[in-house]
Protein backbone atom coordinates (compact mmCIF):
# COMPACT_ATOMS: atom_id res chain seq x y z
CA UNK A 1 0.00 0.00 0.00
CA UNK A 2 1.31 3.27 -0.85
CA UNK A 3 1.61 5.81 1.99
CA UNK A 4 1.53 9.60 1.45
CA UNK A 5 1.62 12.51 3.33
CA UNK A 6 -1.75 15.06 3.27
CA UNK A 7 -2.11 18.68 5.33
CA UNK A 8 -0.24 17.17 7.88
CA UNK A 9 -0.93 12.91 8.01
CA UNK A 10 0.69 10.12 6.67
CA UNK A 11 -2.32 7.99 5.18
CA UNK A 12 -2.82 5.59 1.96
CA UNK A 13 -2.73 7.60 -1.35
CA UNK A 14 -5.91 5.96 -2.47
CA UNK A 15 -7.47 7.60 0.37
CA UNK A 16 -6.79 11.00 -0.09
CA UNK A 17 -9.47 13.33 -1.96
CA UNK A 18 -8.72 16.23 -2.98
CA UNK A 19 -11.31 19.48 -2.66
CA UNK A 20 -12.56 20.18 -6.55
CA UNK A 21 -12.33 23.59 -5.03
CA UNK A 22 -8.32 23.51 -4.90
CA UNK A 23 -6.69 26.22 -6.45
CA UNK A 24 -4.26 23.75 -7.64
CA UNK A 25 -6.75 21.71 -9.63
CA UNK A 26 -8.98 25.12 -10.56
CA UNK A 27 -6.10 27.58 -11.25
CA UNK A 28 -2.52 26.05 -11.38
CA UNK A 29 -1.95 28.14 -8.28
CA UNK A 30 0.78 25.81 -6.77
CA UNK A 31 4.29 24.36 -6.85
CA UNK A 32 6.06 21.45 -6.50
CA UNK A 33 9.41 19.61 -5.92
CA UNK A 34 11.11 16.32 -6.98
CA UNK A 35 13.84 14.77 -4.78
CA UNK A 36 15.48 11.53 -5.42
CA UNK A 37 16.90 9.15 -3.00
CA UNK A 38 20.15 7.25 -3.51
CA UNK A 39 19.09 4.39 -1.04
CA UNK A 40 20.02 5.65 1.65
CA UNK A 41 20.50 9.83 1.42
CA UNK A 42 18.61 12.44 -0.39
CA UNK A 43 20.67 14.61 -2.82
CA UNK A 44 21.13 18.00 -1.66
CA UNK A 45 18.10 18.14 -0.10
CA UNK A 46 18.82 21.56 1.26
CA UNK A 47 19.07 22.77 -2.37
CA UNK A 48 15.25 21.50 -3.03
CA UNK A 49 14.34 22.99 0.45
CA UNK A 50 15.63 26.63 -0.62
CA UNK A 51 13.67 26.19 -3.69
CA UNK A 52 10.59 24.78 -2.19
CA UNK A 53 10.72 27.91 -0.07
CA UNK A 54 11.74 30.41 -2.88
CA UNK A 55 8.96 29.18 -5.23
CA UNK A 56 6.42 29.69 -2.21
CA UNK A 57 7.73 33.19 -1.86
CA UNK A 58 7.78 34.28 -4.77
CA UNK A 59 4.13 33.24 -5.15
CA UNK A 60 2.93 34.34 -1.88
CA UNK A 61 1.94 30.64 -0.97
CA UNK A 62 2.41 30.47 2.91
CA UNK A 63 2.92 26.95 4.56
CA UNK A 64 4.39 27.81 7.90
CA UNK A 65 5.94 23.88 8.53
CA UNK A 66 8.42 23.80 5.23
CA UNK A 67 10.80 22.61 7.84
CA UNK A 68 9.14 19.65 7.62
CA UNK A 69 10.05 18.68 3.95
CA UNK A 70 12.98 16.51 4.81
CA UNK A 71 11.41 14.64 7.44
CA UNK A 72 8.07 14.02 5.59
CA UNK A 73 10.45 13.03 2.92
CA UNK A 74 12.48 10.21 5.15
CA UNK A 75 9.19 9.26 6.72
CA UNK A 76 7.58 8.46 3.04
CA UNK A 77 10.69 6.61 2.54
CA UNK A 78 10.80 4.50 5.83
CA UNK A 79 6.67 4.20 5.62
CA UNK A 80 6.46 2.76 2.08
CA UNK A 81 9.95 0.19 2.80
CA UNK A 82 12.17 2.19 -0.28
CA UNK A 83 15.50 2.53 1.99
CA UNK A 84 16.96 0.55 -0.34
CA UNK A 85 15.59 1.27 -3.74
CA UNK A 86 16.02 4.16 -5.99
CA UNK A 87 13.10 6.36 -5.35
CA UNK A 88 11.54 9.87 -5.57
CA UNK A 89 9.31 12.44 -3.39
CA UNK A 90 7.07 14.31 -4.83
CA UNK A 91 5.67 17.35 -2.73
CA UNK A 92 2.83 19.67 -4.19
CA UNK A 93 1.60 22.76 -2.00
CA UNK A 94 -0.96 25.05 -3.37
CA UNK A 95 -2.68 27.88 -1.76
CA UNK A 96 -5.54 25.85 -0.77
CA UNK A 97 -8.95 25.51 -1.09
CA UNK A 98 -11.41 28.49 -1.57
CA UNK A 99 -14.37 29.49 -3.96
CA UNK A 100 -12.66 30.27 -7.44
CA UNK A 101 -11.85 33.71 -7.67
CA UNK A 102 -8.67 34.68 -9.59
CA UNK A 103 -7.65 36.99 -6.85
CA UNK A 104 -6.22 35.37 -3.74
CA UNK A 105 -8.13 34.08 -1.31
CA UNK A 106 -8.71 36.60 1.80
CA UNK A 107 -8.24 36.00 4.54
CA UNK A 108 -5.67 33.27 3.71
CA UNK A 109 -6.45 29.59 3.72
CA UNK A 110 -4.55 26.73 3.90
CA UNK A 111 -2.07 25.60 1.50
CA UNK A 112 -2.90 21.87 0.35
CA UNK A 113 0.40 19.74 1.19
CA UNK A 114 0.58 16.47 -0.31
CA UNK A 115 3.66 14.41 -1.08
CA UNK A 116 4.12 10.93 -2.50
CA UNK A 117 7.15 8.42 -2.62
CA UNK A 118 7.77 6.10 -5.83
CA UNK A 119 10.33 3.93 -6.96
CA UNK A 120 11.53 4.02 -10.74
CA UNK A 121 14.18 2.40 -12.90
CA UNK A 122 17.47 4.53 -13.88
CA UNK A 123 17.70 5.44 -17.29
CA UNK A 124 21.12 4.22 -17.10
CA UNK A 125 21.56 3.10 -21.08
CA UNK A 126 20.79 6.55 -21.83
CA UNK A 127 22.91 7.69 -19.78
CA UNK A 128 25.77 6.02 -21.23
CA UNK A 129 24.77 6.30 -24.97
CA UNK A 130 23.06 9.66 -25.01
CA UNK A 131 19.71 11.05 -26.36
CA UNK A 132 18.08 12.74 -29.51
CA UNK A 133 16.20 15.53 -28.16
CA UNK A 134 13.67 17.98 -30.05
CA UNK A 135 14.03 22.11 -30.25
CA UNK A 136 10.86 23.98 -30.13
CA UNK A 137 9.89 27.73 -29.43
CA UNK A 138 9.46 28.36 -25.69
CA UNK A 139 5.97 28.78 -25.58
CA UNK A 140 6.19 29.01 -21.40
CA UNK A 141 5.35 31.84 -19.69
CA UNK A 142 7.57 34.49 -18.12
CA UNK A 143 8.20 32.67 -14.72
CA UNK A 144 10.29 29.46 -15.32
CA UNK A 145 12.34 30.24 -12.64
CA UNK A 146 9.02 29.23 -10.01
CA UNK A 147 8.81 25.85 -10.21
CA UNK A 148 4.96 25.86 -10.60
CA UNK A 149 1.78 23.26 -11.24
CA UNK A 150 1.11 25.38 -14.21
CA UNK A 151 2.65 22.83 -16.76
CA UNK A 152 0.71 22.87 -19.59
CA UNK A 153 3.30 24.39 -21.95
CA UNK A 154 5.31 21.51 -20.58
CA UNK A 155 3.73 18.44 -21.22
CA UNK A 156 2.38 19.23 -24.30
CA UNK A 157 5.59 19.84 -25.47
CA UNK A 158 7.43 17.08 -24.37
CA UNK A 159 4.56 15.02 -25.85
CA UNK A 160 5.13 17.10 -29.22
CA UNK A 161 9.21 15.43 -28.68
CA UNK A 162 7.69 11.78 -27.54
CA UNK A 163 5.28 10.91 -30.14
CA UNK A 164 8.74 11.74 -32.48
CA UNK A 165 10.62 9.17 -30.66
CA UNK A 166 12.54 11.92 -28.97
CA UNK A 167 13.57 12.11 -24.96
CA UNK A 168 12.86 15.36 -24.50
CA UNK A 169 12.18 18.78 -25.68
CA UNK A 170 14.57 21.65 -25.77
CA UNK A 171 13.17 25.50 -25.96
CA UNK A 172 14.52 28.22 -28.02
CA UNK A 173 13.28 32.02 -26.58
CA UNK A 174 14.22 35.00 -28.47
CA UNK A 175 17.21 32.67 -30.48
CA UNK A 176 18.76 31.51 -27.47
CA UNK A 177 18.70 27.96 -26.33
CA UNK A 178 16.90 28.30 -22.69
CA UNK A 179 16.12 24.53 -21.23
CA UNK A 180 14.25 21.69 -21.58
CA UNK A 181 10.32 20.82 -20.12
CA UNK A 182 12.39 18.90 -17.43
CA UNK A 183 15.80 19.72 -17.45
CA UNK A 184 18.03 22.15 -17.95
CA UNK A 185 20.59 22.13 -21.00
CA UNK A 186 24.57 22.31 -21.01
CA UNK A 187 26.73 22.99 -24.10
CA UNK A 188 30.68 22.48 -24.62
CA UNK A 189 31.97 24.87 -26.95
CA UNK A 190 36.01 24.90 -27.41
CA UNK A 191 36.61 23.17 -23.93
CA UNK A 192 34.34 25.25 -22.09
CA UNK A 193 30.87 24.62 -20.67
CA UNK A 194 27.72 27.13 -21.66
CA UNK A 195 24.59 26.92 -19.92
CA UNK A 196 21.78 29.52 -19.77
CA UNK A 197 22.54 31.87 -16.81
CA UNK A 198 19.81 32.01 -14.03
CA UNK A 199 16.90 34.61 -14.87
CA UNK A 200 13.13 34.55 -15.00
CA UNK A 201 13.40 32.02 -18.10
CA UNK A 202 14.96 29.15 -16.38
CA UNK A 203 14.34 26.83 -13.52
CA UNK A 204 17.34 26.99 -11.38
CA UNK A 205 17.87 23.25 -11.34
CA UNK A 206 19.25 22.06 -8.05
CA UNK A 207 21.53 19.53 -10.49
CA UNK A 208 22.35 22.31 -12.26
CA UNK A 209 23.73 24.25 -9.92
CA UNK A 210 26.19 21.29 -8.34
CA UNK A 211 27.46 20.27 -12.12
CA UNK A 212 28.20 23.65 -12.07
CA UNK A 213 29.97 23.36 -8.80
CA UNK A 214 31.42 19.66 -9.97
CA UNK A 215 32.72 21.54 -13.26
CA UNK A 216 34.11 24.06 -11.22
CA UNK A 217 36.40 22.04 -9.13
CA UNK A 218 37.17 19.91 -12.19
CA UNK A 219 39.07 22.86 -13.44
CA UNK A 220 36.32 23.07 -16.25
CA UNK A 221 36.00 26.65 -17.46
CA UNK A 222 32.05 27.71 -17.20
CA UNK A 223 30.22 30.22 -19.12
CA UNK A 224 26.66 30.80 -17.88
CA UNK A 225 25.43 32.04 -21.03
CA UNK A 226 22.72 30.83 -23.17
CA UNK A 227 23.98 29.45 -26.24
CA UNK A 228 22.10 31.24 -29.55
CA UNK A 229 20.42 28.50 -31.84
CA UNK A 230 22.05 29.63 -34.30
CA UNK A 231 25.72 28.81 -32.84
CA UNK A 232 24.81 25.21 -32.17
CA UNK A 233 26.96 24.09 -35.10
CA UNK A 234 30.34 25.04 -32.86
CA UNK A 235 28.64 22.87 -29.91
CA UNK A 236 31.51 20.22 -29.49
CA UNK A 237 29.47 18.46 -26.56
CA UNK A 238 26.06 18.86 -25.22
CA UNK A 239 24.62 17.03 -21.95
CA UNK A 240 21.01 17.52 -19.89
CA UNK A 241 20.48 17.52 -16.12
CA UNK A 242 17.88 16.71 -13.86
CA UNK A 243 17.32 14.74 -9.98
CA UNK A 244 16.44 11.84 -12.44
CA UNK A 245 18.33 12.05 -15.30
CA UNK A 246 21.46 12.84 -13.53
CA UNK A 247 23.94 14.01 -16.37
CA UNK A 248 22.24 12.56 -19.62
CA UNK A 249 24.27 13.15 -22.84
CA UNK A 250 22.67 14.60 -26.17
CA UNK A 251 23.94 13.69 -29.01
CA UNK A 252 21.14 15.08 -31.44
CA UNK A 253 18.89 18.48 -30.89
CA UNK A 254 16.69 18.83 -33.26
CA UNK A 255 18.03 16.88 -36.37
CA UNK A 256 21.95 18.69 -35.32
CA UNK A 257 24.18 15.81 -34.81
CA UNK A 258 26.47 17.34 -31.37
CA UNK A 259 30.12 16.86 -32.03
CA UNK A 260 30.82 13.18 -33.14
CA UNK A 261 27.84 11.85 -32.29
CA UNK A 262 28.95 10.20 -28.92
CA UNK A 263 29.59 11.46 -25.54
CA UNK A 264 32.39 13.48 -25.02
CA UNK A 265 35.20 13.56 -22.92
CA UNK A 266 33.92 16.77 -20.56
CA UNK A 267 30.34 14.99 -20.58
CA UNK A 268 31.75 11.99 -19.54
CA UNK A 269 34.37 13.51 -16.95
CA UNK A 270 31.40 15.58 -15.31
CA UNK A 271 29.26 12.61 -15.48
CA UNK A 272 32.14 10.17 -13.51
CA UNK A 273 32.68 13.05 -11.60
CA UNK A 274 28.81 13.23 -10.49
CA UNK A 275 28.75 9.49 -10.22
CA UNK A 276 31.86 9.57 -7.58
CA UNK A 277 30.07 12.35 -5.57
CA UNK A 278 27.07 9.75 -4.96
CA UNK A 279 29.68 7.23 -3.90
CA UNK A 280 31.21 9.23 -1.66
CA UNK A 281 27.51 10.63 0.21
CA UNK A 282 26.61 7.15 0.35
CA UNK A 283 29.71 6.46 2.46
CA UNK B 1 -27.06 21.47 -1.26
CA UNK B 2 -25.18 22.63 -4.39
CA UNK B 3 -25.84 19.42 -7.16
CA UNK B 4 -22.92 19.43 -9.11
CA UNK B 5 -21.89 17.48 -12.22
CA UNK B 6 -18.56 15.22 -12.25
CA UNK B 7 -18.00 12.31 -14.97
CA UNK B 8 -21.26 12.33 -15.98
CA UNK B 9 -23.87 12.04 -12.62
CA UNK B 10 -25.21 14.66 -11.02
CA UNK B 11 -23.79 14.48 -7.04
CA UNK B 12 -23.74 16.86 -4.29
CA UNK B 13 -20.53 19.22 -4.88
CA UNK B 14 -19.63 18.39 -1.07
CA UNK B 15 -18.86 14.80 -2.35
CA UNK B 16 -16.76 15.27 -5.35
CA UNK B 17 -13.29 13.92 -4.17
CA UNK B 18 -10.94 14.47 -7.11
CA UNK B 19 -8.00 12.28 -7.12
CA UNK B 20 -4.63 13.25 -6.31
CA UNK B 21 -3.51 12.05 -9.76
CA UNK B 22 -5.68 13.89 -11.89
CA UNK B 23 -3.44 15.91 -14.21
CA UNK B 24 -5.65 18.62 -13.74
CA UNK B 25 -4.36 18.61 -10.33
CA UNK B 26 -0.57 17.80 -11.19
CA UNK B 27 0.43 19.42 -14.31
CA UNK B 28 -2.82 21.84 -15.15
CA UNK B 29 -3.77 19.64 -17.89
CA UNK B 30 -7.41 20.71 -18.71
CA UNK B 31 -9.27 23.38 -19.98
CA UNK B 32 -12.50 24.60 -18.95
CA UNK B 33 -15.22 27.17 -19.78
CA UNK B 34 -17.79 29.46 -17.98
CA UNK B 35 -21.10 30.32 -19.29
CA UNK B 36 -23.77 32.83 -18.50
CA UNK B 37 -27.42 32.26 -17.71
CA UNK B 38 -29.56 35.38 -18.07
CA UNK B 39 -32.86 34.15 -15.55
CA UNK B 40 -34.48 32.16 -18.86
CA UNK B 41 -31.50 31.20 -21.38
CA UNK B 42 -27.63 30.72 -21.58
CA UNK B 43 -26.12 33.71 -23.76
CA UNK B 44 -24.13 31.91 -26.67
CA UNK B 45 -24.14 28.61 -25.52
CA UNK B 46 -23.09 27.93 -29.14
CA UNK B 47 -19.93 29.80 -29.16
CA UNK B 48 -19.18 28.35 -25.58
CA UNK B 49 -19.16 24.72 -27.04
CA UNK B 50 -17.51 25.69 -29.90
CA UNK B 51 -14.71 27.00 -27.72
CA UNK B 52 -14.89 24.04 -25.23
CA UNK B 53 -14.43 21.66 -28.25
CA UNK B 54 -11.72 23.78 -29.68
CA UNK B 55 -9.63 24.02 -26.58
CA UNK B 56 -10.03 20.46 -26.13
CA UNK B 57 -9.22 19.55 -29.94
CA UNK B 58 -5.55 21.94 -29.82
CA UNK B 59 -4.52 19.51 -26.33
CA UNK B 60 -5.94 16.60 -27.33
CA UNK B 61 -7.92 15.60 -24.83
CA UNK B 62 -11.23 13.71 -25.89
CA UNK B 63 -13.94 13.78 -24.19
CA UNK B 64 -16.49 12.48 -26.21
CA UNK B 65 -19.48 13.39 -24.86
CA UNK B 66 -19.13 17.19 -24.98
CA UNK B 67 -22.35 17.71 -27.01
CA UNK B 68 -23.70 17.04 -23.43
CA UNK B 69 -22.57 20.41 -22.31
CA UNK B 70 -25.19 22.25 -22.57
CA UNK B 71 -27.85 19.93 -21.19
CA UNK B 72 -25.59 19.15 -18.57
CA UNK B 73 -25.42 23.18 -17.70
CA UNK B 74 -29.38 23.49 -17.80
CA UNK B 75 -29.73 20.49 -15.84
CA UNK B 76 -27.36 22.22 -13.39
CA UNK B 77 -29.78 25.23 -13.05
CA UNK B 78 -32.65 23.79 -12.68
CA UNK B 79 -31.41 21.08 -9.73
CA UNK B 80 -29.98 23.83 -8.18
CA UNK B 81 -33.30 25.87 -8.10
CA UNK B 82 -31.40 28.85 -10.24
CA UNK B 83 -33.89 29.31 -12.88
CA UNK B 84 -35.15 32.88 -12.12
CA UNK B 85 -31.54 34.42 -10.44
CA UNK B 86 -28.41 35.60 -12.60
CA UNK B 87 -26.09 32.50 -12.63
CA UNK B 88 -23.02 30.97 -14.26
CA UNK B 89 -21.83 27.41 -15.09
CA UNK B 90 -18.40 26.28 -14.22
CA UNK B 91 -16.97 23.70 -16.84
CA UNK B 92 -13.61 22.16 -16.46
CA UNK B 93 -12.30 19.19 -18.38
CA UNK B 94 -8.87 17.63 -17.45
CA UNK B 95 -7.19 15.21 -19.26
CA UNK B 96 -7.83 12.50 -16.50
CA UNK B 97 -6.23 10.57 -13.54
CA UNK B 98 -2.62 9.14 -14.29
CA UNK B 99 1.02 8.23 -12.82
CA UNK B 100 2.45 11.47 -13.24
CA UNK B 101 4.64 11.99 -16.17
CA UNK B 102 5.03 14.75 -18.29
CA UNK B 103 3.85 12.40 -21.07
CA UNK B 104 0.22 11.86 -22.00
CA UNK B 105 -1.16 8.51 -20.35
CA UNK B 106 -1.28 5.26 -23.13
CA UNK B 107 -3.53 4.37 -23.71
CA UNK B 108 -5.63 7.33 -23.34
CA UNK B 109 -7.81 7.20 -19.81
CA UNK B 110 -11.21 8.98 -19.53
CA UNK B 111 -11.16 12.35 -19.22
CA UNK B 112 -12.12 14.01 -15.42
CA UNK B 113 -15.49 16.25 -16.10
CA UNK B 114 -16.53 18.38 -13.45
CA UNK B 115 -18.81 21.60 -13.89
CA UNK B 116 -20.97 23.44 -11.30
CA UNK B 117 -23.34 25.92 -10.88
CA UNK B 118 -23.30 29.72 -9.31
CA UNK B 119 -25.48 32.86 -8.89
CA UNK B 120 -23.33 36.00 -8.66
CA UNK B 121 -24.39 39.69 -7.95
CA UNK B 122 -24.08 41.29 -11.50
CA UNK B 123 -21.46 44.43 -11.27
CA UNK B 124 -23.95 47.33 -12.47
CA UNK B 125 -22.19 49.92 -11.19
CA UNK B 126 -19.04 48.71 -12.52
CA UNK B 127 -20.80 48.51 -15.53
CA UNK B 128 -22.39 52.08 -15.43
CA UNK B 129 -19.36 54.41 -13.57
CA UNK B 130 -15.89 52.58 -15.23
CA UNK B 131 -13.46 50.61 -13.58
CA UNK B 132 -9.78 51.45 -13.50
CA UNK B 133 -7.29 49.23 -14.50
CA UNK B 134 -3.76 48.27 -14.25
CA UNK B 135 -1.28 47.28 -17.19
CA UNK B 136 1.58 44.99 -17.02
CA UNK B 137 4.24 42.71 -19.21
CA UNK B 138 2.16 40.00 -20.55
CA UNK B 139 3.62 36.99 -18.28
CA UNK B 140 1.38 34.44 -19.92
CA UNK B 141 2.78 31.68 -22.30
CA UNK B 142 2.22 31.73 -26.05
CA UNK B 143 -1.09 29.68 -25.85
CA UNK B 144 -3.59 32.22 -24.52
CA UNK B 145 -6.23 31.02 -27.70
CA UNK B 146 -6.65 28.07 -25.44
CA UNK B 147 -8.91 28.37 -22.18
CA UNK B 148 -6.62 26.00 -20.25
CA UNK B 149 -6.76 25.77 -16.54
CA UNK B 150 -3.35 26.57 -16.32
CA UNK B 151 -4.02 30.52 -14.91
CA UNK B 152 -1.40 30.52 -12.43
CA UNK B 153 0.24 34.00 -14.36
CA UNK B 154 -3.43 35.23 -14.69
CA UNK B 155 -4.35 34.75 -10.78
CA UNK B 156 -0.97 36.32 -9.77
CA UNK B 157 -1.26 39.42 -12.37
CA UNK B 158 -4.87 39.66 -11.51
CA UNK B 159 -3.98 39.86 -7.56
CA UNK B 160 -1.41 42.12 -8.02
CA UNK B 161 -3.92 44.39 -10.03
CA UNK B 162 -6.51 43.37 -6.57
CA UNK B 163 -4.33 44.78 -3.77
CA UNK B 164 -3.53 47.85 -5.91
CA UNK B 165 -7.35 48.57 -5.79
CA UNK B 166 -7.68 48.37 -9.64
CA UNK B 167 -10.17 46.01 -11.35
CA UNK B 168 -8.42 44.07 -13.64
CA UNK B 169 -4.98 43.37 -15.22
CA UNK B 170 -4.21 44.01 -18.39
CA UNK B 171 -1.22 42.75 -20.41
CA UNK B 172 1.42 44.00 -23.06
CA UNK B 173 3.47 42.06 -24.85
CA UNK B 174 5.93 42.94 -27.66
CA UNK B 175 4.83 46.72 -26.82
CA UNK B 176 0.75 45.85 -28.18
CA UNK B 177 -2.12 45.74 -25.86
CA UNK B 178 -3.35 41.76 -25.45
CA UNK B 179 -6.00 41.22 -23.45
CA UNK B 180 -6.75 41.48 -19.54
CA UNK B 181 -6.51 38.63 -17.08
CA UNK B 182 -10.00 37.40 -17.61
CA UNK B 183 -11.37 39.78 -20.34
CA UNK B 184 -10.81 41.14 -23.58
CA UNK B 185 -10.06 44.44 -24.49
CA UNK B 186 -11.54 47.15 -26.88
CA UNK B 187 -9.90 50.96 -27.39
CA UNK B 188 -11.82 53.89 -29.41
CA UNK B 189 -9.86 55.66 -31.10
CA UNK B 190 -11.63 58.69 -33.54
CA UNK B 191 -15.04 56.60 -33.73
CA UNK B 192 -13.17 53.46 -34.85
CA UNK B 193 -13.10 50.38 -32.37
CA UNK B 194 -9.63 48.19 -31.96
CA UNK B 195 -9.78 45.24 -30.23
CA UNK B 196 -6.55 42.46 -30.35
CA UNK B 197 -7.09 40.20 -33.65
CA UNK B 198 -7.59 36.53 -32.67
CA UNK B 199 -3.95 35.15 -32.25
CA UNK B 200 -1.86 32.51 -30.02
CA UNK B 201 -1.52 35.64 -27.47
CA UNK B 202 -5.46 35.94 -26.26
CA UNK B 203 -8.58 34.19 -26.04
CA UNK B 204 -11.13 34.61 -28.65
CA UNK B 205 -14.13 36.05 -25.92
CA UNK B 206 -17.45 35.05 -26.90
CA UNK B 207 -18.44 38.37 -25.32
CA UNK B 208 -15.77 39.72 -27.60
CA UNK B 209 -17.45 38.10 -31.05
CA UNK B 210 -20.45 39.15 -29.85
CA UNK B 211 -19.81 42.45 -29.53
CA UNK B 212 -17.41 43.19 -32.83
CA UNK B 213 -20.68 41.78 -34.48
CA UNK B 214 -23.45 44.60 -32.61
CA UNK B 215 -20.58 46.72 -33.03
CA UNK B 216 -21.10 46.29 -37.17
CA UNK B 217 -24.79 45.34 -36.83
CA UNK B 218 -24.59 49.55 -35.72
CA UNK B 219 -22.49 50.86 -38.34
CA UNK B 220 -19.22 50.97 -36.05
CA UNK B 221 -16.23 50.90 -37.96
CA UNK B 222 -13.70 48.33 -36.83
CA UNK B 223 -10.15 47.45 -37.36
CA UNK B 224 -9.35 44.09 -35.30
CA UNK B 225 -5.53 45.53 -34.48
CA UNK B 226 -3.96 45.54 -31.39
CA UNK B 227 -3.22 49.28 -30.04
CA UNK B 228 0.37 49.72 -29.19
CA UNK B 229 0.95 50.84 -25.88
CA UNK B 230 2.79 53.95 -26.43
CA UNK B 231 -0.53 54.98 -29.24
CA UNK B 232 -2.77 54.97 -25.46
CA UNK B 233 -2.94 58.72 -25.31
CA UNK B 234 -4.86 58.29 -28.52
CA UNK B 235 -7.73 56.43 -27.28
CA UNK B 236 -10.73 58.10 -26.67
CA UNK B 237 -12.37 55.51 -24.85
CA UNK B 238 -12.09 51.71 -23.61
CA UNK B 239 -13.72 48.93 -22.51
CA UNK B 240 -13.48 45.27 -21.43
CA UNK B 241 -15.58 42.47 -21.74
CA UNK B 242 -16.18 38.95 -20.45
CA UNK B 243 -18.88 36.69 -19.71
CA UNK B 244 -19.73 38.07 -16.03
CA UNK B 245 -18.53 42.01 -16.80
CA UNK B 246 -20.31 41.96 -20.41
CA UNK B 247 -19.04 45.77 -21.80
CA UNK B 248 -17.73 47.26 -18.92
CA UNK B 249 -16.52 50.99 -19.51
CA UNK B 250 -12.43 51.47 -18.57
CA UNK B 251 -11.66 55.07 -17.72
CA UNK B 252 -7.80 54.66 -16.77
CA UNK B 253 -5.37 52.08 -17.63
CA UNK B 254 -1.91 51.90 -15.91
CA UNK B 255 -2.56 55.81 -14.85
CA UNK B 256 -3.01 57.01 -18.47
CA UNK B 257 -6.62 58.67 -18.29
CA UNK B 258 -9.08 57.46 -20.85
CA UNK B 259 -11.07 60.44 -22.76
CA UNK B 260 -12.48 62.98 -20.06
CA UNK B 261 -12.69 60.39 -17.44
CA UNK B 262 -16.36 59.15 -17.69
CA UNK B 263 -17.56 56.23 -19.77
CA UNK B 264 -17.44 57.50 -23.73
CA UNK B 265 -20.33 56.85 -26.47
CA UNK B 266 -19.65 54.42 -28.16
CA UNK B 267 -18.48 52.21 -25.02
CA UNK B 268 -22.47 53.25 -24.13
CA UNK B 269 -24.21 52.52 -27.15
CA UNK B 270 -22.52 49.10 -26.97
CA UNK B 271 -23.35 48.43 -24.19
CA UNK B 272 -26.87 48.82 -24.54
CA UNK B 273 -27.29 47.33 -27.86
CA UNK B 274 -25.98 44.50 -25.70
CA UNK B 275 -28.97 44.51 -22.99
CA UNK B 276 -31.33 45.65 -25.89
CA UNK B 277 -29.72 41.78 -27.34
CA UNK B 278 -30.65 40.16 -23.53
CA UNK B 279 -34.19 41.45 -23.81
CA UNK B 280 -34.91 40.47 -26.52
CA UNK B 281 -33.58 36.95 -26.30
CA UNK B 282 -35.80 36.94 -22.51
CA UNK B 283 -39.03 37.50 -24.62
Amino acid sequence: MNIAYFNGKFVPKSEISINPDDRGFLLADGIYEVVRWYQGFFYDMPGHLARLRRSMRELRINWPDSDLYPSVSEELIKKNDLGDKPAMIYMQVTRGVAPRTHAFPSPDVNPTVYAYAFTFEPEAEARRTGIKVMLKEDIRWGRCDIKSIALLANTISFQEASVNGLKECIFVRNGLITEGTRSNIFFVVDKCLFTHPESNFVLSGVTRKNILRIAEENGIKIREEALPENRLRFANEAFITNTSSEVTPVLDLGGNSIGDGTPGPITKLIGDKFDEEIRRLKG
